[in-house]
């Protein structure tokens, strides 16, 4: 059987040695396993934003890919390290520390295990406990790909609902209107998505063309308001409109055209930041 | 056969999951493609910049390498979307935007085809039009480099005189002076690269170790005027020195030793951007 | 036997074309061949970087890997262009600048051949002198891991003794205080590892939950004295709150937690800082 591939995301970026230590590791316990950057640029210490990536993309890979994901604030404190198997097929090698948050509340994870230190770590480095992203979740995701261990010799299983998690709400739409969070942004231009699938405003009688007021709080208070069209993509607006789009996703999402939203009107994404989004009168 | 190796480059740095999502695509297709980052750092919606990048490192590939092109401002509007066949051997899967400008120009494109969406994208995603990248562009690459479909049954032909392109000036000598436009910048170094050939100036009695006057115009006001020496590399000037050299494709270029030309003089590239060259008296 | 992996590490980032073409020149060689990015952010022209960061994950790989290192200011120049043999094995294809101080100082070097350019340079771009990366380096590097000549067919052997070095000093425990040198950052974090061993510390009475006075020099001034924690790892302070630790490579290193301990102090690395480190009254 052929080799699952491995796909690392870190918030370590390439400034530093880091990532290319990590990858010998994996060459060194078995040469032919196939390496693929997904990010290193996840924001530092952002466990939500390495959970919503790790859910971005899982779904295009092909089943039994292994995602390495480590953005590990807490690295040597008593928060564990795992192997998640979602229950569409996937691993997730990561410290337990709410980056698997997406995957279980979208997905489910099927079963996961703590990795025992003992057996699944890299020998020669016992004298540091800050990088475990070299000496034990690397290592132990390539024994794993390798197949020098089975799943259930990562070690042992603990209950699903342990996983600590975020908050994650859905997007419902209720009377006259849509509710939503801003659930993650694209950082490369600006963008901000929110969780409400469109295909739920076009059910509620919203259509591409229409021109919806969208309404942005953080917290309790209202910090952006307009109307703007809804419209399929980019090219159906004017440079620098402003427009509701439906994002890669499948999910409603603000930009401006060939601008910076988010920056524009100084925005951000997470739980305390909600949408709402209704036709205009 | 071998399968062709596709080289990736676009504008949508690693900051999130859009890359991962297009190689996750590309491995579902055929866990055996080799995928190689060309750059992902190509400046937002700057389709001269793509069309540089992809005549700047092409010849050094393998015939028959694909390479794929995303900088794509107008995704989801009219433009075609497709793959060209160039004179010597090559495949750009690109929007037709100006992306093809370059190779167009210094190579010559031997056949270009509509990718057609019915068979060719990615069918699991219709509900979005904003990420040709993943849904067409890498799907349809995949298709072609593993050889399930043929460069034929990419879609239909079109004239490869309706290929959209930049214009592109050639750099010439007359009288006493080269003259010519600034092509590009080295992002990296400050370097600003002409489009003169140094060869050009040797043929016309400029030889290295020449002191130079080097006049840039930016549309018609002179914006930098200085004699500066013609050298084949920085290290035969002193830092902080301006200095004409030949560069890695063998024209003749501006760089500061150790330091940043283009910020130091705030210049630019591109068609508004001209240059001459003459020997100092 | 098996082609040994080359992993690059340059000063030129993915911001234009030349890692790009570098790679197409080793896949034109010989497809098979493995690339792995080490990192191309090593600082602009710092050859002490290079030096260390070459030396830092060196160790994870497969023996016989073979590093490219292209820091390189003196492109061009006479400096030699040179592939150098570790005692433990592996190779290292760098211009010979100082890149090779710490693999020497560190591991030892068994042989160095610099690069006879009039059979291991690529023909097609004799007429420049500025891209070794491109034409001399990855070229060469690509010939030798494929098998097309043998490490001696390089070039010529020159002597050990004779390749350039930075000062390196050691870490040493004198009296009741460690001195040692601030020995590179963690620009991503904003972290600073010295040379001194934790386990010097532990040897000599220091013990992990003592408070230790750090004091740090540059040149002769003392631009940093506090007493801090010394500690395993991050996880064992509070948010914000200035730690000694052990870093990834088992030497004592300053932070602040999920802070950024070098730009807070504005401190540096290199020869012209110092540190010493004593257990607090």
């Amino acid at each position: 059987m052929e080799k699952p591939i491995l796909v690392f995301q870190t918030d370590f970026t390439y400034k530093e040695g880091a990532v290319c230590a990590m990858y010998g590791v994996v060459k060194s316990v078995d040469r032919s396993l196939e390496i693929i950057d997904g990010t290193h640029e996840i924001p530092h210490f952002d466990t939500w934003s390495a959970s919503y990536r790790l859910s971005q993309s899982m779904e295009f890979w092909p089943k039994g890919t292994i995602f390495i994901s480590i953005v590990d604030p807490g690295v040597g404190t008593a928060r564990k390290a795992c192997i998640a198997r979602t229950k569409d097929g996937y691993y997730v090698v990561t410290p337990d520390n709410g980056s698997l948050s997406h995957v279980k509340y979208n997905v489910g994870i099927e079963e996961v295990r703590e990795i025992d230190e003992r057996v699944n770590r890299l020998q020669t480095t016992l004298g540091t406990s800050v990088f475990h992203g070299r000496d034990l979740f690397s290592y132990c995701a390539a024994r794993l790909a390798s197949g020098i261990i089975t799943y259930e010799q990562v070690g042992p299983a603990y209950p699903v609902e342990e996983i600590k998690v975020h908050r994650i709400t859905e997007g419902t739409f209720s009377g006259s209107r849509a509710e939503g969070m801003m659930e993650i942004d694209d950082p490369n231009f600006g963008n901000l998505w929110s969780n409400i699938r469109s295909e739920l405003l076009l059910a509620h009688g919203i259509s591409y063309g229409d021109l919806v007021q969208v309404t942005i709080h953080h917290k309790n208070e209202t910090v952006y308001q307009e109307n703007v069209p809804f419209v399929r993509t980019f090219g159906n607006v004017k440079q620098g409109e402003t427009l509701l789009y439906t994002n890669e996703l499948m999910k409603a999402s603000m930009a401006v055209c060939l601008g910076d939203f988010k920056g524009k009107y100084n925005l951000g994404y997470g739980e305390d930041w909600t949408i709402t989004i209704e036709k205009s009168n």
